[in-house]
Protein backbone atom coordinates (compact mmCIF):
# COMPACT_ATOMS: atom_id res chain seq x y z
CA UNK A 1 0.00 0.00 0.00
CA UNK A 2 1.52 3.50 -0.81
CA UNK A 3 1.96 5.67 2.30
CA UNK A 4 0.06 8.41 2.06
CA UNK A 5 1.02 12.14 1.57
CA UNK A 6 1.03 14.69 4.38
CA UNK A 7 -1.70 16.15 3.33
CA UNK A 8 -3.97 13.76 3.07
CA UNK A 9 -3.29 12.77 6.18
CA UNK A 10 -3.83 16.43 6.95
CA UNK A 11 -7.28 16.99 5.12
CA UNK A 12 -8.38 13.55 7.25
CA UNK A 13 -7.27 15.04 10.15
CA UNK A 14 -9.48 18.10 9.79
CA UNK A 15 -12.80 16.13 8.76
CA UNK A 16 -12.65 13.17 11.32
CA UNK A 17 -10.63 15.01 14.12
CA UNK A 18 -11.70 18.56 13.71
CA UNK A 19 -10.95 19.72 17.32
CA UNK A 20 -7.73 18.20 17.06
CA UNK A 21 -7.18 19.93 13.98
CA UNK A 22 -8.44 23.31 15.48
CA UNK A 23 -6.34 23.02 18.42
CA UNK A 24 -3.23 22.93 16.68
CA UNK A 25 -2.19 18.93 16.01
CA UNK A 26 -0.78 18.44 12.49
CA UNK A 27 1.02 15.70 10.98
CA UNK A 28 4.55 16.35 10.20
CA UNK A 29 5.92 13.67 8.10
CA UNK A 30 5.38 10.26 7.41
CA UNK A 31 7.61 7.10 6.57
CA UNK A 32 7.12 3.44 6.70
CA UNK A 33 5.51 2.76 10.17
CA UNK A 34 6.38 5.89 11.31
CA UNK A 35 4.72 9.67 11.50
CA UNK A 36 5.59 12.71 13.33
CA UNK A 37 3.08 14.84 14.78
CA UNK A 38 3.11 18.90 15.72
CA UNK A 39 1.07 21.18 18.08
CA UNK A 40 1.99 24.31 17.37
CA UNK A 41 2.31 26.64 20.25
CA UNK A 42 -0.88 28.61 21.38
CA UNK A 43 -0.74 30.13 24.97
CA UNK A 44 -4.25 30.38 25.33
CA UNK A 45 -4.33 26.25 25.63
CA UNK A 46 -1.91 26.47 28.33
CA UNK A 47 -2.16 25.72 31.80
CA UNK A 48 -1.02 28.64 34.30
CA UNK A 49 3.25 28.74 34.54
CA UNK A 50 2.72 28.45 30.84
CA UNK A 51 3.07 24.54 30.65
CA UNK A 52 1.11 22.12 27.91
CA UNK A 53 -1.45 20.31 29.56
CA UNK A 54 -1.97 16.31 29.84
CA UNK A 55 -4.39 16.36 27.12
CA UNK A 56 -2.52 18.14 24.79
CA UNK A 57 0.37 15.28 25.15
CA UNK A 58 -2.13 12.43 25.09
CA UNK A 59 -3.98 14.14 21.99
CA UNK A 60 -0.64 15.13 19.95
CA UNK A 61 0.51 11.05 21.50
CA UNK A 62 -2.89 9.28 20.38
CA UNK A 63 -2.71 11.64 16.62
CA UNK A 64 1.22 10.33 15.84
CA UNK A 65 0.02 6.81 16.51
CA UNK A 66 -2.94 7.31 14.42
CA UNK A 67 -1.02 8.75 11.39
CA UNK A 68 1.55 5.68 11.89
CA UNK A 69 -1.74 3.66 11.29
CA UNK A 70 -2.27 5.39 7.89
CA UNK A 71 1.07 4.03 6.70
CA UNK A 72 0.22 0.25 7.56
CA UNK A 73 -3.55 -0.20 6.74
CA UNK A 74 -4.12 3.17 4.86
CA UNK A 75 -5.94 6.52 5.58
CA UNK A 76 -9.53 5.29 4.99
CA UNK A 77 -9.10 2.51 7.38
CA UNK A 78 -10.91 2.31 10.68
CA UNK A 79 -8.60 1.99 13.48
CA UNK A 80 -9.46 3.02 17.26
CA UNK A 81 -7.33 3.55 19.65
CA UNK A 82 -7.87 0.86 22.31
CA UNK A 83 -5.37 0.95 24.95
CA UNK A 84 -2.73 3.39 25.67
CA UNK A 85 -0.32 4.28 28.30
CA UNK A 86 1.43 7.18 29.30
CA UNK A 87 4.33 8.28 30.99
CA UNK A 88 5.24 12.25 32.02
CA UNK A 89 8.59 12.84 32.02
CA UNK A 90 9.16 16.61 32.59
CA UNK A 91 7.13 19.49 32.21
CA UNK A 92 6.46 20.67 28.76
CA UNK A 93 6.67 24.78 28.20
CA UNK A 94 8.32 27.09 25.87
CA UNK A 95 7.65 25.61 21.94
CA UNK A 96 5.95 23.44 19.63
CA UNK A 97 5.38 19.83 21.14
CA UNK A 98 6.10 16.96 18.60
CA UNK A 99 5.37 13.78 18.83
CA UNK A 100 7.34 10.45 16.95
CA UNK A 101 5.25 7.83 16.65
CA UNK A 102 6.78 3.89 15.33
CA UNK A 103 4.95 0.86 14.83
CA UNK A 104 6.35 -2.35 16.36
CA UNK A 105 3.82 -4.32 15.94
CA UNK A 106 1.18 -5.36 13.30
CA UNK A 107 -1.39 -7.95 12.95
CA UNK A 108 -4.52 -8.48 11.70
CA UNK A 109 -6.73 -6.95 14.41
CA UNK A 110 -4.05 -4.99 16.43
CA UNK A 111 -1.06 -2.14 15.73
CA UNK A 112 0.89 -1.45 18.58
CA UNK A 113 3.35 1.40 18.73
CA UNK A 114 5.93 3.83 21.19
CA UNK A 115 5.39 7.33 21.00
CA UNK A 116 7.89 10.14 22.26
CA UNK A 117 7.42 13.31 22.91
CA UNK A 118 9.50 16.70 23.25
CA UNK A 119 9.16 20.27 22.81
CA UNK A 120 10.50 21.54 19.42
CA UNK A 121 14.36 21.95 19.36
CA UNK A 122 14.94 19.61 22.71
CA UNK A 123 14.70 16.19 21.33
CA UNK A 124 17.04 14.77 23.86
CA UNK A 125 14.51 16.01 26.57
CA UNK A 126 11.73 14.36 26.45
CA UNK A 127 8.30 15.53 28.29
CA UNK A 128 6.36 12.76 27.59
CA UNK A 129 6.84 8.66 26.11
CA UNK A 130 3.33 6.21 25.23
CA UNK A 131 2.81 3.19 24.51
CA UNK A 132 -0.51 2.07 22.89
CA UNK A 133 -2.73 -0.28 20.55
CA UNK A 134 -5.11 0.26 18.12
CA UNK A 135 -8.01 -1.34 16.90
CA UNK A 136 -8.55 -2.89 13.65
CA UNK A 137 -12.31 -2.75 12.49
CA UNK A 138 -14.68 -2.72 16.04
CA UNK A 139 -12.48 -4.58 18.70
CA UNK B 1 -7.48 16.91 56.67
CA UNK B 2 -10.96 18.16 55.96
CA UNK B 3 -12.24 17.23 52.89
CA UNK B 4 -13.10 19.93 50.15
CA UNK B 5 -15.99 21.60 48.75
CA UNK B 6 -17.27 20.39 45.38
CA UNK B 7 -17.25 24.24 44.91
CA UNK B 8 -13.55 24.80 46.43
CA UNK B 9 -12.79 21.91 43.73
CA UNK B 10 -14.26 23.65 40.63
CA UNK B 11 -13.37 27.32 41.49
CA UNK B 12 -8.89 25.26 41.72
CA UNK B 13 -10.00 23.79 38.47
CA UNK B 14 -10.84 27.15 36.84
CA UNK B 15 -8.29 28.54 38.10
CA UNK B 16 -5.04 26.17 37.39
CA UNK B 17 -7.17 24.21 34.42
CA UNK B 18 -8.96 26.54 32.95
CA UNK B 19 -9.06 24.95 29.43
CA UNK B 20 -10.78 21.72 31.13
CA UNK B 21 -13.18 23.63 33.02
CA UNK B 22 -14.22 25.66 29.91
CA UNK B 23 -14.50 22.39 27.74
CA UNK B 24 -17.44 21.51 30.56
CA UNK B 25 -15.73 19.47 32.94
CA UNK B 26 -16.68 19.37 36.99
CA UNK B 27 -16.43 18.34 39.78
CA UNK B 28 -19.86 16.66 41.01
CA UNK B 29 -18.93 15.09 44.70
CA UNK B 30 -15.64 14.24 46.83
CA UNK B 31 -15.56 11.59 49.29
CA UNK B 32 -12.75 10.33 51.13
CA UNK B 33 -10.32 8.67 48.84
CA UNK B 34 -12.66 9.55 45.77
CA UNK B 35 -14.72 11.95 43.71
CA UNK B 36 -16.87 11.75 40.49
CA UNK B 37 -16.42 13.99 37.67
CA UNK B 38 -18.61 15.22 34.94
CA UNK B 39 -18.35 16.27 31.22
CA UNK B 40 -21.32 17.92 30.06
CA UNK B 41 -22.17 17.24 26.79
CA UNK B 42 -20.93 19.44 24.07
CA UNK B 43 -21.97 18.41 20.24
CA UNK B 44 -19.24 20.75 19.07
CA UNK B 45 -16.83 18.94 20.15
CA UNK B 46 -17.53 15.38 19.03
CA UNK B 47 -16.33 13.53 16.73
CA UNK B 48 -17.79 12.72 12.96
CA UNK B 49 -20.90 9.91 13.88
CA UNK B 50 -21.64 11.91 17.55
CA UNK B 51 -18.20 10.46 19.16
CA UNK B 52 -16.73 11.51 22.50
CA UNK B 53 -13.04 11.87 22.17
CA UNK B 54 -10.22 10.12 23.49
CA UNK B 55 -8.69 13.60 24.82
CA UNK B 56 -12.22 14.22 26.41
CA UNK B 57 -12.11 10.84 27.76
CA UNK B 58 -8.62 11.39 28.80
CA UNK B 59 -9.06 14.69 30.64
CA UNK B 60 -11.94 13.66 32.76
CA UNK B 61 -10.19 10.44 33.41
CA UNK B 62 -7.27 12.80 34.95
CA UNK B 63 -9.53 15.43 36.35
CA UNK B 64 -11.47 12.81 38.00
CA UNK B 65 -8.20 11.17 39.90
CA UNK B 66 -6.92 15.36 40.43
CA UNK B 67 -10.17 15.67 42.36
CA UNK B 68 -9.47 12.50 44.28
CA UNK B 69 -6.16 13.38 45.28
CA UNK B 70 -7.78 16.43 46.93
CA UNK B 71 -9.29 14.15 49.23
CA UNK B 72 -6.10 13.27 50.45
CA UNK B 73 -3.11 15.53 50.25
CA UNK B 74 -5.81 18.89 49.89
CA UNK B 75 -6.37 21.23 47.24
CA UNK B 76 -3.73 23.29 47.22
CA UNK B 77 -1.07 20.54 47.17
CA UNK B 78 1.06 20.18 44.21
CA UNK B 79 0.70 17.08 42.60
CA UNK B 80 0.71 16.06 38.88
CA UNK B 81 -0.13 13.28 36.55
CA UNK B 82 3.03 10.62 36.64
CA UNK B 83 1.47 8.35 34.37
CA UNK B 84 -1.36 6.69 33.48
CA UNK B 85 -2.77 3.71 31.20
CA UNK B 86 -6.30 3.77 29.48
CA UNK B 87 -8.49 1.16 28.17
CA UNK B 88 -11.14 2.45 25.52
CA UNK B 89 -13.76 0.14 25.64
CA UNK B 90 -17.27 1.17 23.52
CA UNK B 91 -18.05 4.07 21.57
CA UNK B 92 -18.92 7.23 23.94
CA UNK B 93 -21.86 8.92 22.67
CA UNK B 94 -25.37 10.37 23.57
CA UNK B 95 -24.70 11.73 26.72
CA UNK B 96 -23.28 13.42 29.46
CA UNK B 97 -19.54 11.49 30.40
CA UNK B 98 -18.97 10.51 34.07
CA UNK B 99 -15.66 9.45 35.67
CA UNK B 100 -15.90 7.79 39.04
CA UNK B 101 -12.01 7.65 40.55
CA UNK B 102 -11.06 5.63 43.48
CA UNK B 103 -7.49 6.31 45.57
CA UNK B 104 -6.09 3.01 46.21
CA UNK B 105 -2.54 3.77 47.37
CA UNK B 106 -1.27 6.73 49.31
CA UNK B 107 2.33 6.94 49.75
CA UNK B 108 5.10 9.83 50.74
CA UNK B 109 6.06 10.45 47.09
CA UNK B 110 2.87 8.84 44.99
CA UNK B 111 -1.31 8.41 45.06
CA UNK B 112 -2.38 5.73 42.39
CA UNK B 113 -6.38 5.50 41.41
CA UNK B 114 -8.66 3.62 39.41
CA UNK B 115 -10.98 5.47 37.15
CA UNK B 116 -14.46 4.14 35.66
CA UNK B 117 -15.89 6.12 32.88
CA UNK B 118 -19.42 5.67 31.32
CA UNK B 119 -22.50 7.93 29.85
CA UNK B 120 -24.97 9.06 32.21
CA UNK B 121 -27.74 6.62 32.81
CA UNK B 122 -25.75 4.14 31.72
CA UNK B 123 -23.19 3.04 34.48
CA UNK B 124 -22.84 -0.69 33.75
CA UNK B 125 -21.25 0.33 30.37
CA UNK B 126 -18.09 1.27 31.17
CA UNK B 127 -16.83 2.89 28.08
CA UNK B 128 -13.51 3.43 29.64
CA UNK B 129 -10.98 2.32 32.51
CA UNK B 130 -7.68 4.12 33.50
CA UNK B 131 -5.32 3.70 36.08
CA UNK B 132 -2.98 5.96 37.00
CA UNK B 133 -0.01 7.64 39.42
CA UNK B 134 0.04 11.20 40.90
CA UNK B 135 3.23 12.13 42.10
CA UNK B 136 3.59 14.69 45.28
CA UNK B 137 6.05 17.56 44.64
CA UNK B 138 8.26 17.62 41.65
CA UNK B 139 8.54 13.55 41.13
CA UNK C 1 -23.30 -19.78 33.23
CA UNK C 2 -22.44 -21.01 36.69
CA UNK C 3 -19.48 -20.04 38.38
CA UNK C 4 -17.02 -23.13 38.74
CA UNK C 5 -15.73 -23.52 41.91
CA UNK C 6 -12.24 -23.33 43.41
CA UNK C 7 -11.56 -26.94 43.19
CA UNK C 8 -12.21 -26.65 39.25
CA UNK C 9 -10.34 -23.53 39.24
CA UNK C 10 -7.40 -25.05 40.56
CA UNK C 11 -7.51 -28.14 38.97
CA UNK C 12 -7.33 -26.13 35.84
CA UNK C 13 -4.47 -24.12 36.82
CA UNK C 14 -2.31 -27.43 38.01
CA UNK C 15 -3.52 -28.56 34.08
CA UNK C 16 -2.77 -25.69 31.92
CA UNK C 17 -0.07 -23.47 33.87
CA UNK C 18 1.58 -25.74 35.66
CA UNK C 19 4.54 -23.54 36.49
CA UNK C 20 2.25 -20.93 38.39
CA UNK C 21 0.80 -23.70 40.33
CA UNK C 22 3.99 -25.19 41.32
CA UNK C 23 5.37 -21.75 42.56
CA UNK C 24 2.70 -21.31 44.98
CA UNK C 25 0.06 -20.13 43.17
CA UNK C 26 -3.67 -21.21 43.85
CA UNK C 27 -6.95 -19.80 43.52
CA UNK C 28 -8.51 -19.12 47.02
CA UNK C 29 -12.42 -17.47 45.86
CA UNK C 30 -14.91 -16.62 43.54
CA UNK C 31 -18.11 -14.36 42.96
CA UNK C 32 -19.57 -12.99 40.31
CA UNK C 33 -17.03 -10.82 37.91
CA UNK C 34 -14.23 -11.60 40.62
CA UNK C 35 -12.18 -13.92 42.13
CA UNK C 36 -9.27 -13.66 45.35
CA UNK C 37 -6.25 -15.58 44.41
CA UNK C 38 -2.94 -16.01 46.91
CA UNK C 39 0.08 -17.14 46.73
CA UNK C 40 2.03 -18.78 49.59
CA UNK C 41 4.98 -17.78 51.31
CA UNK C 42 8.06 -19.59 50.25
CA UNK C 43 11.31 -18.69 51.17
CA UNK C 44 13.36 -19.60 48.30
CA UNK C 45 11.39 -17.85 45.87
CA UNK C 46 12.58 -14.62 47.54
CA UNK C 47 14.76 -11.76 46.35
CA UNK C 48 17.75 -11.45 48.68
CA UNK C 49 16.32 -8.94 51.53
CA UNK C 50 13.49 -11.09 51.63
CA UNK C 51 11.05 -9.32 48.90
CA UNK C 52 8.34 -11.12 46.89
CA UNK C 53 10.21 -10.24 42.97
CA UNK C 54 8.01 -8.74 40.10
CA UNK C 55 7.47 -11.72 38.34
CA UNK C 56 5.83 -13.06 41.74
CA UNK C 57 3.68 -10.43 41.59
CA UNK C 58 2.82 -10.20 38.20
CA UNK C 59 1.87 -13.69 37.81
CA UNK C 60 -0.38 -13.85 41.24
CA UNK C 61 -1.82 -10.32 39.50
CA UNK C 62 -2.79 -12.63 36.27
CA UNK C 63 -3.69 -15.09 37.72
CA UNK C 64 -6.42 -13.68 40.06
CA UNK C 65 -7.72 -11.95 36.63
CA UNK C 66 -7.43 -15.24 34.82
CA UNK C 67 -9.78 -16.67 37.71
CA UNK C 68 -12.35 -13.89 37.53
CA UNK C 69 -12.34 -14.26 33.84
CA UNK C 70 -13.96 -17.63 34.53
CA UNK C 71 -16.80 -16.40 36.10
CA UNK C 72 -18.30 -14.78 33.19
CA UNK C 73 -16.94 -17.07 30.09
CA UNK C 74 -16.54 -20.34 31.80
CA UNK C 75 -13.11 -22.48 33.02
CA UNK C 76 -12.47 -23.80 29.74
CA UNK C 77 -12.94 -20.80 27.19
CA UNK C 78 -9.74 -19.55 25.98
CA UNK C 79 -8.67 -16.32 27.19
CA UNK C 80 -5.34 -15.07 27.24
CA UNK C 81 -3.61 -11.86 28.77
CA UNK C 82 -3.73 -8.55 26.22
CA UNK C 83 -1.80 -6.56 27.90
CA UNK C 84 -1.68 -5.37 31.77
CA UNK C 85 -0.22 -2.31 33.03
CA UNK C 86 1.26 -3.02 37.03
CA UNK C 87 2.01 -0.31 39.36
CA UNK C 88 4.60 -1.36 42.32
CA UNK C 89 4.07 0.41 44.96
CA UNK C 90 5.87 -0.83 48.38
CA UNK C 91 8.09 -3.40 48.91
CA UNK C 92 6.38 -7.09 49.54
CA UNK C 93 7.83 -9.09 51.77
CA UNK C 94 6.82 -10.93 54.99
CA UNK C 95 3.35 -13.31 54.27
CA UNK C 96 1.27 -14.84 52.03
CA UNK C 97 0.45 -12.86 48.70
CA UNK C 98 -3.20 -12.01 48.01
CA UNK C 99 -4.79 -10.58 44.75
CA UNK C 100 -7.82 -9.59 44.07
CA UNK C 101 -9.36 -9.15 40.31
CA UNK C 102 -12.37 -7.59 39.09
CA UNK C 103 -13.53 -7.64 36.27
CA UNK C 104 -15.03 -3.91 35.23
CA UNK C 105 -16.32 -4.22 31.29
CA UNK C 106 -17.36 -7.58 29.52
CA UNK C 107 -17.56 -7.54 25.53
CA UNK C 108 -17.60 -10.49 22.47
CA UNK C 109 -14.17 -9.83 22.32
CA UNK C 110 -12.73 -8.72 25.66
CA UNK C 111 -12.63 -8.36 29.49
CA UNK C 112 -11.13 -6.00 31.60
CA UNK C 113 -9.89 -5.61 35.07
CA UNK C 114 -8.17 -4.39 37.84
CA UNK C 115 -6.17 -6.08 40.67
CA UNK C 116 -5.30 -4.71 44.42
CA UNK C 117 -2.36 -7.09 45.84
CA UNK C 118 -1.28 -7.14 49.46
CA UNK C 119 0.40 -8.83 51.68
CA UNK C 120 -1.48 -11.18 54.25
CA UNK C 121 -2.88 -9.55 57.09
CA UNK C 122 -2.30 -6.71 56.11
CA UNK C 123 -4.93 -5.28 52.78
CA UNK C 124 -4.72 -1.44 53.35
CA UNK C 125 -1.20 -1.41 52.44
CA UNK C 126 -1.13 -2.68 48.96
CA UNK C 127 1.74 -3.84 47.37
CA UNK C 128 0.71 -2.95 43.91
CA UNK C 129 -2.36 -2.18 41.66
CA UNK C 130 -2.57 -3.84 38.17
CA UNK C 131 -5.16 -3.26 35.57
CA UNK C 132 -5.41 -5.35 32.23
CA UNK C 133 -7.33 -7.22 29.19
CA UNK C 134 -8.38 -10.36 28.68
CA UNK C 135 -9.13 -11.28 24.87
CA UNK C 136 -11.80 -14.00 24.15
CA UNK C 137 -10.68 -16.00 21.29
CA UNK C 138 -7.53 -15.50 19.67
CA UNK C 139 -7.15 -11.60 19.62
CA UNK D 1 30.32 6.21 34.14
CA UNK D 2 32.05 2.99 32.50
CA UNK D 3 29.47 0.65 31.16
CA UNK D 4 29.53 -2.78 33.63
CA UNK D 5 30.29 -5.85 31.48
CA UNK D 6 28.04 -8.70 30.67
CA UNK D 7 30.03 -10.97 33.12
CA UNK D 8 29.49 -8.15 35.75
CA UNK D 9 25.43 -7.99 34.87
CA UNK D 10 25.29 -11.56 35.12
CA UNK D 11 27.06 -12.36 38.98
CA UNK D 12 24.63 -9.23 40.00
CA UNK D 13 21.45 -10.77 38.75
CA UNK D 14 22.92 -14.33 40.33
CA UNK D 15 23.23 -12.52 43.17
CA UNK D 16 20.31 -10.63 43.77
CA UNK D 17 17.89 -12.29 41.31
CA UNK D 18 19.30 -15.69 42.01
CA UNK D 19 15.18 -17.01 41.05
CA UNK D 20 15.95 -15.42 37.60
CA UNK D 21 19.15 -16.36 36.72
CA UNK D 22 18.27 -20.11 37.94
CA UNK D 23 15.15 -19.94 35.40
CA UNK D 24 17.49 -18.93 32.62
CA UNK D 25 17.81 -15.69 31.97
CA UNK D 26 21.40 -13.97 30.91
CA UNK D 27 21.88 -10.51 29.91
CA UNK D 28 23.73 -10.54 26.87
CA UNK D 29 25.18 -7.43 25.53
CA UNK D 30 24.95 -3.47 26.92
CA UNK D 31 25.30 -0.64 25.00
CA UNK D 32 25.23 3.00 26.40
CA UNK D 33 21.26 3.43 27.33
CA UNK D 34 20.49 -0.24 26.16
CA UNK D 35 20.58 -3.61 26.51
CA UNK D 36 19.90 -7.50 25.47
CA UNK D 37 18.72 -10.26 27.63
CA UNK D 38 17.99 -13.70 26.60
CA UNK D 39 16.13 -16.18 28.56
CA UNK D 40 17.33 -20.12 27.52
CA UNK D 41 14.92 -22.52 26.43
CA UNK D 42 13.36 -24.53 28.75
CA UNK D 43 10.92 -27.07 28.12
CA UNK D 44 10.25 -27.92 31.97
CA UNK D 45 8.70 -23.91 31.91
CA UNK D 46 6.44 -23.80 29.25
CA UNK D 47 2.48 -24.17 29.10
CA UNK D 48 0.54 -26.83 27.65
CA UNK D 49 0.87 -26.13 23.63
CA UNK D 50 4.76 -25.21 23.93
CA UNK D 51 3.93 -21.26 25.00
CA UNK D 52 6.00 -19.35 26.65
CA UNK D 53 4.25 -17.85 29.84
CA UNK D 54 3.21 -14.89 30.54
CA UNK D 55 5.46 -14.32 33.91
CA UNK D 56 8.77 -15.49 31.83
CA UNK D 57 8.05 -12.42 29.35
CA UNK D 58 7.58 -10.11 31.98
CA UNK D 59 10.76 -11.65 34.01
CA UNK D 60 12.87 -11.28 31.07
CA UNK D 61 10.98 -7.81 29.72
CA UNK D 62 12.07 -6.44 33.27
CA UNK D 63 15.52 -7.97 33.76
CA UNK D 64 16.38 -6.29 29.89
CA UNK D 65 15.30 -2.84 31.58
CA UNK D 66 17.16 -3.50 34.70
CA UNK D 67 20.42 -4.59 32.86
CA UNK D 68 20.10 -0.81 30.40
CA UNK D 69 19.88 0.67 33.58
CA UNK D 70 23.34 -0.26 35.03
CA UNK D 71 24.58 1.30 31.98
CA UNK D 72 23.19 4.93 32.86
CA UNK D 73 23.85 4.69 36.92
CA UNK D 74 25.92 1.69 37.62
CA UNK D 75 25.56 -2.43 38.72
CA UNK D 76 24.87 -1.15 42.59
CA UNK D 77 22.92 1.50 42.62
CA UNK D 78 19.30 0.80 43.95
CA UNK D 79 16.60 0.60 41.31
CA UNK D 80 13.28 -0.75 41.32
CA UNK D 81 10.61 -1.16 39.05
CA UNK D 82 7.92 1.06 40.14
CA UNK D 83 5.71 0.68 36.96
CA UNK D 84 5.49 -1.50 33.59
CA UNK D 85 2.57 -1.70 30.97
CA UNK D 86 3.11 -4.99 28.68
CA UNK D 87 1.38 -5.83 25.30
CA UNK D 88 1.29 -9.20 24.64
CA UNK D 89 0.95 -9.32 20.70
CA UNK D 90 1.38 -13.36 19.20
CA UNK D 91 1.83 -16.46 20.73
CA UNK D 92 5.84 -17.03 21.89
CA UNK D 93 7.11 -20.28 21.33
CA UNK D 94 9.76 -22.48 19.77
CA UNK D 95 13.14 -20.96 20.47
CA UNK D 96 15.24 -18.66 23.03
CA UNK D 97 13.39 -15.20 24.14
CA UNK D 98 15.07 -12.48 23.63
CA UNK D 99 14.07 -8.90 24.78
CA UNK D 100 15.92 -5.70 24.05
CA UNK D 101 15.03 -2.67 26.66
CA UNK D 102 16.47 0.89 25.43
CA UNK D 103 16.29 3.91 27.98
CA UNK D 104 14.72 6.80 26.56
CA UNK D 105 14.63 9.30 29.91
CA UNK D 106 16.42 10.00 32.55
CA UNK D 107 15.76 12.18 35.30
CA UNK D 108 17.25 12.25 38.74
CA UNK D 109 14.63 10.33 40.19
CA UNK D 110 13.25 7.88 37.06
CA UNK D 111 14.66 5.92 34.63
CA UNK D 112 11.85 5.08 31.81
CA UNK D 113 12.35 2.59 29.06
CA UNK D 114 10.99 0.80 26.05
CA UNK D 115 11.40 -3.34 25.64
CA UNK D 116 10.82 -5.63 22.80
CA UNK D 117 10.52 -8.86 22.65
CA UNK D 118 11.03 -11.90 20.20
CA UNK D 119 11.92 -15.54 19.16
CA UNK D 120 15.27 -15.55 18.23
CA UNK D 121 15.55 -15.90 14.47
CA UNK D 122 12.54 -13.80 14.29
CA UNK D 123 13.35 -10.29 15.28
CA UNK D 124 10.59 -9.18 13.27
CA UNK D 125 7.70 -11.17 14.70
CA UNK D 126 7.28 -8.74 18.09
CA UNK D 127 5.38 -11.29 20.79
CA UNK D 128 5.53 -8.60 23.41
CA UNK D 129 5.95 -4.79 23.95
CA UNK D 130 6.45 -3.15 27.28
CA UNK D 131 7.68 0.30 28.80
CA UNK D 132 8.22 0.63 32.17
CA UNK D 133 9.65 2.85 34.93
CA UNK D 134 12.44 2.34 37.37
CA UNK D 135 12.38 4.56 40.19
CA UNK D 136 16.02 5.31 41.69
CA UNK D 137 16.48 5.25 45.66
CA UNK D 138 13.11 4.17 47.21
CA UNK D 139 10.22 6.17 45.41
Amino acid sequence: MPIPTVDEANRFLTETYPAAASSGVRCESMNERSAVARWTYDATQLRPGGYISGPTIFTLADSALWFATFTVIGIEAMAVTSEMSLRFLRPAQGGDLIARATIQSISTRRLVGTIELWIDGTPDLLVAVAQGTYSRGNG
